[in-house]
């Protein structure tokens, strides 16, 4: 018997739409399966509306196509706007909240044929303060956050493709938490207008998918590059072996050993299958990083958010409150300190890529953690965002390790600013060769 | 007789209401009074209620004082978010659209004590299709955009400070061309947050006023930098001659002589004054930012107005579907050749800036054009804002030159990126000896 169809790539999936040997419904009801099975427990989606979904696959089936993602169904994060749904953001005091015009990379997916499934949970205001959204992979674990519901759902095969926002680790995090591939760009290569913003310097959109492929054939139509669509096929069949090192950054130490051990031995086994090694030390002047991401992203969101803590501060969480006020009292002299050294590490990129075309490191401290009251710490993925540096999480393969509790890892490929077709043909180098 | 209370700075304002020497109610029909005056003419406002700017500054009166603005009526661009005030974004689109919230701008304004008088005409979604606004120095001229209705409000003393926005040009242009103070700030000094998105790279909130000191007093609240109210008093009374160079850029041919003559003079007149002299020489590779800040605007610009460009096309003006499909057919790979060449010149800034504490540069390649057809040409504001570098514009005293037709011609003070309070120290020192 045939895989069910909510278990194909997205990529399968546009070419049997394509060849017409499958409907955009036919697909359509196959996630619907999936989701009337699991959601209850999931809780991925803030809101999903199966006849509408149905109804919009239908419409797609009786058009012209009208580009690349022709007839797939995407989860889309609630603090991304949609004119025809409502968008919460999470928040309380944006229930029933009804933007009056399409982000523009929902605007993006849907001229290229997509259609928009679920809005999917966002933590509060894409923050710390969880949603309802548990790991598909073990229901008392979190997801991760802030885009849980949109890690979830692709863990879940309720959707193909989800798109997510990051901050400081809000794609990478719960993608491997969840056992996905995640997508975060290089600055503003995926258009931001209409998502709801928290640090104007930070925030970028990134997509959940289950192959790197998948996360190149999304990004080239939002980021508007189609060849990127063919680098993780080419990298693959030319045997393009990157240069790698790997790295676990200053803050080694709040790493799990579960995760350093994945490390060490993905980089071993990655060198034996061909890859060219690269000796990486990371830089002292490196280490302020971390603190300097967190200071320019509690600056930058306590400001973005001052209308809500100003006129609305009673339909906050009280975690959120404190957090813009721990915002609010960082100095002004602090935050451009943090903006300077961001642009000096920028420059000094050199003296920490060295000879690598990609870097590995960890996606996190080690598995999602137990319980659903936090999304687990965002640590790793601080120094990386505010280089904006491209980056793509893949889920270990189990020879090479796993998490407590059997629950996925994920090492987080990172290249230079702007080298994301360096980093997506490196990741599925990867992806095709570390199982063993 | 005393000065109209319009015609006093901001500064002197909230001195007044501070004091209990002015009430913002006897502020605010002052301003109303030259409203009532002139804007049938001048066109500056898409939205303005009279009484309910009477309504808020009664309140403003009864209530505590909120902050360092208390009882300052301010003008607000119509990209901006309000969420009491319908907000059109310039637009046909969006006629009557009122926004779920304020912008975080507009929140912090209020959080300080001051309240919205009206909202100023933009251009059409903040590009190049213009409004009915009027230059209130000639009416036959424009006004300069896209921030057209904000510098036309100061200048007209219908308010004694507005914000705007700037892409390319669109604060500095608009307030040289009426003879006003505009401010850009370094990148996302003042937060974006409720400002309808064109170019995510570019896009900046910014200032007009009648004074650098009250420039710098307005910024000191949305940029969250108190220290900054004092520092042009302080450069004024300590004499703080900064160091400066000019330079008219590789464009210099397409500056009207009165401009270039201009600029000449006023170096000449502050070294006289005591100011040190920096020798500046334009980088070969500086050359290249005027056609990659234009890219990089009609890159973004495209892919932001998605939603607009696909679902509401028939309601945009033609001058702006070209411009959105040029942004279309801009290749991603020049887009990033664009943002790499603006990333290497901000790195070597200081082979541009050398010794100078700030530089002396056209606001624009002259007055303010004929006609209302056209906003004029920002071509002398991209090098600039690609590199994310502050910048005041100051009206040019009479004494060192004018426009044709006695119209007032800007020159902009730039700093490098960071030194907004150094820029507004230097500024303020210009602005007090240049005159003669």
């Amino acid at each position: 018997m045939r895989e069910p169809l909510h278990r194909l790539s997205a990529v399968q999936l546009a070419q049997l739409i394509t060849a017409g040997e499958a409907s955009p419904e036919t697909v359509t009801r196959s996630f619907i399966d999936a989701i009337h099975e699991r959601e209850r427990d999931v809780q991925a989606f803030a809101w999903f509306d199966a006849d509408r979904a149905i109804a919009a696959a239908r419409e797609l089936h009786l058009v012209a196509r009208r580009g690349p993602l022709h007839g797939l169904p995407v989860a889309v994060k609630d603090n991304i706007d949609t004119a025809d749904i409502a968008t919460s953001y999470g928040s309380a005091i944006y229930v029933g909240h009804r933007p009056n015009a399409d982000a523009a990379c929902v605007a993006a997916l849907k001229d290229a044929g997509a259609y928009v499934l679920g809005k999917t949970v966002s933590t509060e205001l894409a923050n710390f303060t969880p949603g309802p959204t548990r790991n598909p992979h073990n229901l008392a674990h979190t997801p991760g956050g802030s885009s849980s519901g949109s890690a979830a759902a692709v863990a879940a095969h309720f959707a193909p493709l989800a798109i997510g926002t990051q901050t400081a680790g809000s794609v990478i995090r719960p993608a491997a938490f969840c056992g996905v591939v995640g997508y975060k760009p290089s600055p503003r290569l995926i258009p931001r207008s209409g998502v709801k913003p928290n640090s104007d310097t930070l925030d970028e959109v990134g997509l959940f998918t289950r192959t790197v492929e998948d996360a190149a054939f999304a990004a080239s139509v939002l980021a508007g590059k189609p060849a990127w669509k063919d680098l993780p096929a080419q990298a693959v069949r030319m045997n393009k072996a990157p240069a790698i090192g790997w790295v676990a950054t200053s803050q080694r130490a709040a790493a799990a050993p579960s995760m350093l051990d994945a490390l060490e031995r993905a980089g071993l086994r990655l060198l034996q299958k061909g890859a060219r090694r690269a000796e990486i030390v990371w830089p002292r002047v490196f280490d302020g990083l971390f603190d300097a991401q967190k200071t320019v992203q509690l600056f930058e969101t306590a400001r973005a958010l001052a209308p809500e803590f100003i006129y609305r501060r009673e339909q906050l969480s009280s975690r959120l409150i404190a957090l813009i006020e721990e915002g609010r009292a960082v100095s002004a002299h602090d935050y451009v300190l943090s903006m300077q050294l961001g642009r000096a590490c920028v420059a000094a990129i050199d003296s920490l890529f060295a000879e690598a075309d990609v870097l590995l490191t960890p996606s996190a401290p080690g598995g999602a953690p137990v319980g659903l009251s936090s999304t687990g710490d965002p640590l790793f993925n601080r120094p990386w965002q505010l280089l904006g540096c491209p980056m793509v999480t893949l889920p270990v393969p189990a020879s090479l390790g796993q998490a407590e509790g059997g629950l996925p890892l994920g090492i987080t490929v990172v290249a230079r600013p702007g080298d994301d077709a360096k980093m997506f043909g490196a990741a599925a180098w990867i992806e095709a060769h570390w199982a063993g």
